[in-house]
């Protein structure tokens, strides 16, 4: 009997609200309906596939206007745009920086490409996100500000970053993160990579940080095939990362000089012209894929034991991932009903292993991740392509 | 009178060599007048366009057979293709690896991600790559092999790889090379990045090291937008490289685990297409690149103060830039030609700036440079696309 717990229910009422004729319904497939193949081929008949190009300033305005950002830049990927913000924000060898501990692994990757290690945070059931409250009682206990530098009194290294991310497209609760981060002199990146589209109290996500990230990976809600972007609200900041995102090479019109070590960082042409034609799109996505989330509400509200993630009073989600969450004491069940919704061709997925059971994380400091763990436990990601 | 350097016969001989219409000639633009627009509509009708996808596969297919490398790696650039080697190669913070102070900024920035430092050395004129003669003189001077390890006598530190590169295409003389790098325990990485199509004593370049890389940014002979690779003859290399560039996930049909710090670096499978069709072409190209090449020698021949680089005997080079050598005594015009020919609407440039000269690398170690330093006074590289 399974305490009540009814797989078969929760693969049929999956069924019902994926109801198509495919063999296989995968967790995130794009969507090219729109211009995709013009533009696509007018680039290629320019011959500008490469690293400038007119679909990449194109790109760039679109995502500035449509996030209010006041500057976009396009790059290669969300990995590479974290790198180069955590950069800017200070972030060098023997450094800590603040991460949730539920997050993609890129997070923390990004963290160690700068010599720094990577602290873990809990999350809240509220947003999927970085627990303000938690934290606000962690840092009073573990962290001093001394001489304007956070200070990690366990480890005596500098904490100089906080990166929330907006989990599955769920804002994090960022005002009081952004309080956090003010009293304790932390720059706040936002990890955005999934939430293009998603609003924290009527403003875009990615706007209230020094500096945010997107990602445009082919399972995002737009794709480029691979790529991100940087969005900040800071010209220096913007100027800096576009200089290290091109090998910092300095304008002229024969000459090779650089003068940092930088990155070869910058989006194609090429990509960047599927990306114009999928930014057109967007509005309509997002509208797809709330009402694909009001569907999988409306249907799961009657099954026992599970409930769908739904967006917090002060958010408007883009619902990139569905989220089901199993009630605690049915986690037990979570990998069957994973296998069995896999083998029925319902692709599903848990949530990431958390970052501190990695190998090449697990030494690395964090706080009690009770939340975290539960969430680990008892989230499974559903379909939430744009066409379903 | 200049010393007998006339700047007009030059511009005139470009102007013969080059005669078309066209208001502007890039030094190295791309031809596509293959399969482009098919395979990239094939891949975009697929909506596989990320980082899996029959095209990457492909590709890959495809440069093992061209080159004669066992295993292919499609990454996102070169650059993310040479931190790769370096990496499995070996080096870590605090090691030195030797790389010829003329080369494009990427290679010394590889060696800098890896926490390394780039330890400068000369190159001749006959190869325009490093000078094998000159680099034994000196490491039997500054360097000792102990207990397997090449260790700089003059910094302490080991020295782990030696990283030729393929200077515009023509290769670099690799057998006494291959032969120092034994002697001295050297990882040997070979930067091929603009030599796809290029051989050595009739091996294609990028066979002889440990492994090599590729670059297919949009200048290079053949391009994907932005893209690179990694070849090698060593198993476990790539299976290694394979995993350290797609973020170290372990395989799962839905769990996400990752076993090691690694990075978001496959090639996303839209550029691949583009990939796929260029390289079908690459035959052709190699034969008109060798054919402008020809005719800049035959018209150059006459024209006093300056000579066209040739392959050396045991290379057979794509000439993927060709270059003008100005006889020493004249590299006082080197700036006034350069200017000219923009100003005429032909694209020329220098070399690259000497890496010990950039900013970031001035501290860094090197032996004496002096054909280095005459090269980089003296070369001119010209227009040298497919179609001129």
């Amino acid at each position: 009997m399974n305490n009540g717990f009814n797989s078969s229910a929760i693969i049929e009422t999956l069924q019902n609200v994926l109801s198509n004729n495919r063999d296989f319904i995968a967790l995130h497939e794009p969507c090219f309906k729109g211009n995709e193949w013009n533009y696509v081929k007018e680039c290629l008949d320019s011959g500008w596939v490469s690293s400038s190009g007119q679909y990449v300033d194109r790109l760039e305005k679109h995502l500035g206007e449509f996030t209010g950002a006041s500057y976009a830049l396009a790059v290669v990927n969300g990995t590479a745009a974290l790198h180069i913000c955590l950069q800017i924000a200070g972030v060098s060898a023997g450094d800590e920086v603040l991460i949730p501990a539920l997050t993609f692994v890129a997070t923390a990757n990004a963290v160690s490409y700068c010599g720094a290690i990577p602290h873990f945070i809990d999350s809240e059931e509220k947003t999927l996100g970085v627990d303000p409250d938690k934290l606000d009682r962690y840092l009073n206990e573990i962290a001093e500000v001394k001489s304007g530098v956070c200070i990690n009194k366990m480890t005596g290294r500098p904490i100089k970053a906080l990166v929330p991310i907006h989990t599955f497209g769920h804002p994090a609760d960022m005002e009081p993160l952004t309080e956090l981060s003010k009293r304790y002199r932390l720059e706040l990146i936002e990890d955005a990579a999934e939430s293009l589209g998603s609003y924290y109290k009527e403003q875009h996500t990615g706007n209230i940080g020094k500096a945010a990230i997107l990602s445009f990976n082919g399972n995002k809600i737009i794709t480029t095939g691979g790529g991100g972007a940087i969005l900040t609200n800071d010209k220096s900041t913007f100027v800096l990362a576009r200089h290290l995102a091109a090998q910092a090479k300095l304008p002229h019109i024969w000459s090779f000089h650089h003068d940092m070590v930088a990155y070869n960082y910058r989006m194609p042409n090429i990509n960047a012209a599927l990306g114009c034609a999928q930014i057109e799109q967007l509005p309509g996505f997002i509208k797809k894929k709330r009402a694909l989330a009001l569907r999988y509400q409306e249907a799961f509200a009657r099954i026992k034991g599970v409930k769908i993630f739904q967006e917090a009073d002060f958010a408007r989600s883009n619902y990139w991932l569905n989220v089901l969450l199993l009630d605690e004491k049915h986690t037990d069940q979570r990998d069957s009903l994973l296998d069995l919704s896999n083998k029925q061709g319902i692709m599903t997925r848990p949530a990431w292993t958390l970052m501190h059971k990695l190998p090449m994380y697990q030494s690395c400091p964090h706080m009690d991740l009770n939340q975290a763990e539960s969430l680990e436990r008892r989230i499974i990601n559903l379909p939430s392509s744009v066409f379903l």
